[in-house]
């Protein structure tokens, strides 16, 4: 395995003394910054004319990019969902002298930017072809959600006074790198250009697909001073406000831009301007440091319940808190309209802004890290989409609802029949959310409201998608595509039968919890409750008695089995080396799939059955998947493969900051972020949550000294802490409670913390 | 089965009293013609500003459209190929005192359009505003490929002098409906415009992937007289001359519009327009009733040797005809680089030359039809495109050749992983067409010298696709698409496996003939052939030993296994009211796949096996595809299933004059319309040719009172024609020949004709 680290190891921040102008998309992604409402990579506020991705991206500001597929197939969406690059609100020109700074062209030293974690901050400083220095530093305030704060300060090093033009300006002229047909999909709404504030606002283009256009206004206020002159300079979808400066040496010109920016996704659009006027005289009037102490006590507030402090290894160290980081930048659970997308605001690939991994791979996480509610959001966000989801099912001839692969609405809209029509088992996920949830906060009230209707269209669909084959006497799924993106159309895949037989009973089983009018209105008869009994004791299972293993569909045992050393060094990544039929019919496995369905069902199989699934498969798995070697780390963990577990945590833990999969350029891989977390988590420390009992069962990675991290647990905040000899739980606030540590049965009280010896 | 008429009964004619003007493709589509060195739709020579789709097309001419896909995958092709629709030669513009004749706004009686198909010749005449008659003919000569040829007379119906202004021209301002990103692809290349003619000669534009540049020149001449006025028009990728006349009451203004093209496919550039021109000389100086009798007199001898007669059905007189004439008029062998695209000259839809349609069904009739060079050209083609062949491989990490589905040079451009990668089956029918050839000519000079090295690069190919399976004992071949395109990504298609399997056998057989000096050159090693020998022997066939049927792959027997009988009218055609998914995974089978297998290997299956597969298959079989119908009209009537068979030759043979499909507005399903002759000649008069040795075993359809056609046969014409109660066999030329009739040996002489019995 390759990688390329551009920055500095450091235990709190992503740092280089280097400007990588081969490199400067992979230092842009690594340097995004998000507070949930808005994010930015890691652009110069500068001028930089050398190869560079220009991104800013608002949540849930998105557009219906007409689809582009070869080959047009009944059912295929109309449009692929993209979040779009909005308007460059960051920017300020800068020139001494007359003369631009640009960045790719002028010579620079002393380069210096950091990522700083804890503050969530993004500082730069650098000397400018030995005649100035320029100190930046920028923020999204994430106790002032709308607010865009940057300090950009220039100082005269030369012994002469000097010429200084800052432009802090506003530019909505932007384009997704992505669009299908190379379009721009912003015009101009409204500006209102004088004193005191800038306000620059745009709007999505029409679209033919009865998508909501949405506005984005970015109101822009200056703090300078020793202004020589200025002017407000205007073009289409531009504004600025030109400041001329005469600098004496060692003086600075310096201005603090602060930047409000509202969207149509709160408020009507001609409040948009008004709003954000009077939001920008609020934070003005705060100023700068005081706005600043509010946002990095807000850091310091989250962190306090989501670090995970790692001893004797820097590296794992930095990368758990860089995962953690992005996350709580891209979500925080502030708006239930919103969700987790795979590259958040850091870049625009993939599109779209919810996929399953949101369900599978995050909601663990924010239930352990976050409040309750913020998880909570997520499920609401699914049961705000029902209508969607319905579409989704109907568009397939089927009941019930299909929640989508992609999607801003609930409507799918990837474009890729083998994804969107097949690879279904998503609408398991959804559904394992919900268990999720309730199973980890005993808070049924939810599911007994709105989750229970979520259930009861998912088993709809899963009833109606399975067919009875006459000839085996049991009910079967044709035509899907698993985890393992591998693989496509497939016969009865283990994970996704498993899923759906799992889905039809645990909504049975939650019918029971449910109100007797709730029951009613969800409109089920006996007979179809009668049919889906029939369908969870019929399912078929493909299974090997001779090899004991769960068999990933029916004709997987056919091929040409052999494991992921058996390739020479250059067939890897399969993706990029071979031709997609040949990695279709090869064993190889891109991500966890039977092994997914027994890490979220590990309570329902014995430890041999999970040996011989994972001796079966991990061999046969190349892990191009991001998703994968997180929770392929925690199944390793709990079989004693500390090894193995130890190189699966790597993988997810480091995969951006050493760009393993050479593809950080496009953006961070923030949903399998999470992945670092679960290894620690659910791996070393073998927290798990089933039958709503918490338990730890922790191992201590060689070379590491120790760790800790907090979860809170049903209103307890706990703090678990591994060393080399002892496990210690200490109960931080809430009420005692009886857990299991190692098997057996502990009780954690608010008096004394429980130490004991770490098992080998 | 719906289905639109609008063309008249008649059994030589495809005539219409009728301007169509709510289906004007549709009109146009089936009045296309074409001359195998290029066609056109059949489109008016006047202005017509309705909706319609103006479409010349020159054969070998083509452009490389990138590629548009969703989701690239490693391996895809960069562009698609596409026949382009080149520049619009037959043009005349006509003025009537002032104002454009434009037959979609003006008042136009007494319309009639015929296309004599015994002719080859387009006819229109009509009566505009009741001002004049126009009266048209336009025929591409078949005996001066380079030539196409209209005369159009404009008559003054009104008692006064009338101005008349006829402008013939030349447009190269065209563009394909089906442009993957709406651009043209032509640019003017050169021009020479005066006296005595006007040539204009465009080029397709630069593209990024090193395919050759095509360059077009028209040159036009023009014969008329009583010209009032005359003058040159010029514009960008636009010329033509603007006659103007004084025409008295009942007389005409009239010209005679002649046309050269010539291509850089046969000549350097700057011979284009010189040698167009000295064409044009030549053809002015024969003139146009001597070329037009030319031209009829070389139809009437393809007629004499293709000619199907059937009495007692006019309809089905017409649907054959109208067939042959269509894939006469597409193909007729002059040029070993040209193929037969599946909608000839008549429309853009689907890109390419070349499917493997032209091996798997224009070949056998071909064959039968036309002199033994036709076919020879067709196998050369595939031979010239080896090294494309090679690539194709290369791109999916195997050895050998693997043909394209859809080419122009023999590399792939068609852009659905699920064809281009998967649907590899047409591997075998390069080889089967080799196998045909020989097999029927008797002439094994082909297989020898060229077609031996195909018959090695496709079995290499083959031999490096298969897996072996350790489990099974058997070699597999795991995802591929069938003929059955309802399906996608399955293993072990019986279909596939057999042709895999018959290839190596073949090959191995063949080798036997060829000399020792040829073999070497192959390079073929013992371990190569006898791994060969391997797969041969334990190639795996899906078998069920219950039903007796061999499985399209290998879970199809655990479908929801129904009948099309079962689904109600609306769910028809699946094609266009199922999602993908759904049909993916239903039962339900487009056209024949184990049933082609059986259809090409007649001879080594019992009846009792034709008869149960046929009875399993048949059923569930939708025949959405236009190759499907004939396959099953001639099992059927090998099975007796007279019927079957009929109504099977129905689909066939009218669909695009019924419009059964709804689609023959986008042009004419050229490659299947050799069905309707499969239907009859293999189907009712049951030939076969397998073992060297020529049989029919006729039956007469219900409602027919006889039928009788031409075979060309090893150096022999033969009639063949079936009455109510007898068969009789002529020998027209050649050797006498021993045949089978009714599975009885007899003896053909040249002395009487041999007449029998039908059999009941």
């Amino acid at each position: 395995m390759s990688y390329k680290r551009i920055f500095d190891i450091d235990a709190w921040k992503i740092s280089t003394t280097e400007l990588h102008k081969e490199d400067l998309r992979l230092q842009e992604s690594m340097t995004s910054i998000g507070n949930g409402y808005m994010g930015m990579r890691g652009n110069f506020e500068e001028k930089y004319s050398g190869d560079h991705h220009q991104g800013t991206y608002i949540s849930g500001v998105w557009f219906p990019d007409k689809t582009k597929v070869g080959w047009w197939k009944n059912g295929y969406p109309h449009y692929f969902g993209k979040v779009i690059n909005a308007m460059n609100f960051i920017g300020i020109r800068v020139l001494i002298n007359g003369a631009e700074v640009d960045l790719y062209t002028d010579t620079v030293t002393d380069f210096y930017q950091e990522l700083d974690m804890k503050e969530g901050i993004l500082r730069r400083s650098f000397t400018v072809n030995g005649q100035v220095r320029i100190e930046t530093e920028r923020f999204l305030s994430i106790s002032k959600l709308e607010l865009c704060l940057i300090d950009y300060r220039v100082t005269n090093l030369t012994d002469q006074n000097m010429n200084v033009e800052l432009i802090p300006y506003l530019d909505a002229d932007t384009k997704n790198e992505d669009s299908n047909y190379e379009e721009s999909f912003w015009v101009e709404a409204d500006r209102k250009v004088g004193e005191p504030y800038v306000s620059l606002a745009a709007t999505t283009k029409e679209n033919p697909f009865g998508v909501e256009r949405f506005t984005v206004n970015s109101t822009m206020g200056i703090v300078t001073d020793n202004v020589t002159s200025k002017k407000i300079e205007e073009a289409a979808l531009f504004a600025a406000v030109h400041y001329v400066y005469d600098v004496a040496p060692k003086a600075a010109a310096a201005i603090q831009k602060f930047v409000i920016v509202t969207t149509s996704r709160d408020m009507n659009t001609e409040q948009l301007i008004p709003t954000a006027e009077s939001m920008m005289m609020e934070a003005m009037n705060k100023g700068y440091n005081l706005l600043k102490e509010e946002h990095v006590n807000a850091w310091a507030e989250r962190w306090d319940k989501a670090d995970i402090e790692i001893s004797g290894d820097i590296e794992a160290q930095q990368g758990i808190r860089f995962n953690i980081f992005q996350l709580f930048s891209t979500y925080y659970g502030h708006d239930e309209r919103l969700n987790i997308g795979p590259k958040g605001f850091t870049g625009e690939k993939y599109g779209g802004a919810t996929y399953w991994d949101t369900e599978a791979y995050a909601v663990p996480m924010y239930l352990a890290l976050a409040d309750k509610r913020v998880t909570e959001n997520l499920l609401r966000y699914r049961h705000n989409q029902l209508a969607g989801a319905h579409h989704n099912a109907r568009q397939q001839g089927l009941k019930g609802a299909l929640y989508p692969m992609v999607t801003f609405t609930g409507v799918e809209c990837h474009n890729e029949w083998e994804i969107t029509f097949e690879e279904i088992h998503r609408n398991g996920a959804i559904a394992y959310a919900i268990y999720n949830y309730t199973n980890y906060t005993g808070d049924t009230s939810y599911l007994v409201n709105e989750g229970i209707e979520v259930l009861v269209e998912i088993s709809r669909f899963w009833a109606d998608r399975v067919h009875y084959s006459k000839r085996a006497g049991k009910y079967m799924i044709h035509g899907v595509t698993g985890p393992n993106e591998y693989e496509n159309n497939v016969n009865n895949n283990w994970y996704t039968n498993k899923m759906a037989a799992w889905v039809l009973k645990y909504t049975m089983d939650s019918l029971s919890k449910v109100s007797e009018a709730r029951s009613q209105e969800l409109g089920l008869t006996e007979s179809e409750l009668a049919k889906w009994s029939d369908i969870v004791e019929h399912m078929y299972f493909p299974y090997d008695e001779e090899l004991g293993v769960f068999v990933q569909h029916d004709t997987f045992l056919d091929k040409d089995l052999r494991p992921v050393s058996s390739l020479a060094k250059e067939d890897l990544p399969l993706n990029q080396k071979w031709s997609w039929d040949k990695i279709l019919r090869s064993p190889f496995i891109k991500q966890a799939d039977v092994l997914q369905g027994i890490y979220f069902f590990g309570d329902q199989f014995t430890l041999e059955e999970k040996e011989q699934n994972f001796s079966f498969y991990e061999p046969m798995t190349v892990h191009e998947s991001s998703l994968s070697p997180s929770i392929h780390a925690v199944l390793a963990a709990e079989l004693k493969m500390e090894e193995k577990a130890v190189e699966m945590y790597k993988r997810t833990a480091r995969l951006d900051l050493d760009n393993y999969n050479n593809d950080t350029e496009d953006g961070l891989h923030i949903t399998s972020m999470t992945g670092s977390w679960l290894a620690i988590v659910q791996g070393f420390a073998g927290m798990r949550t089933y039958n709503e009992t918490l338990s730890f069962s922790p191992f201590l990675p060689k070379g590491w000294t120790k760790y800790k991290f907090h979860i809170n647990y049903r209103d307890r905040l706990l703090n678990i802490s591994v060393e080399q000899d002892e496990v210690k739980i200490t109960l931080v606030s809430g009420e005692p409670l009886t857990m299991e540590l190692y098997g057996e049965q502990v009780e954690i009280t608010n008096e004394s913390a429980l130490v004991t010896t770490i098992a080998s």
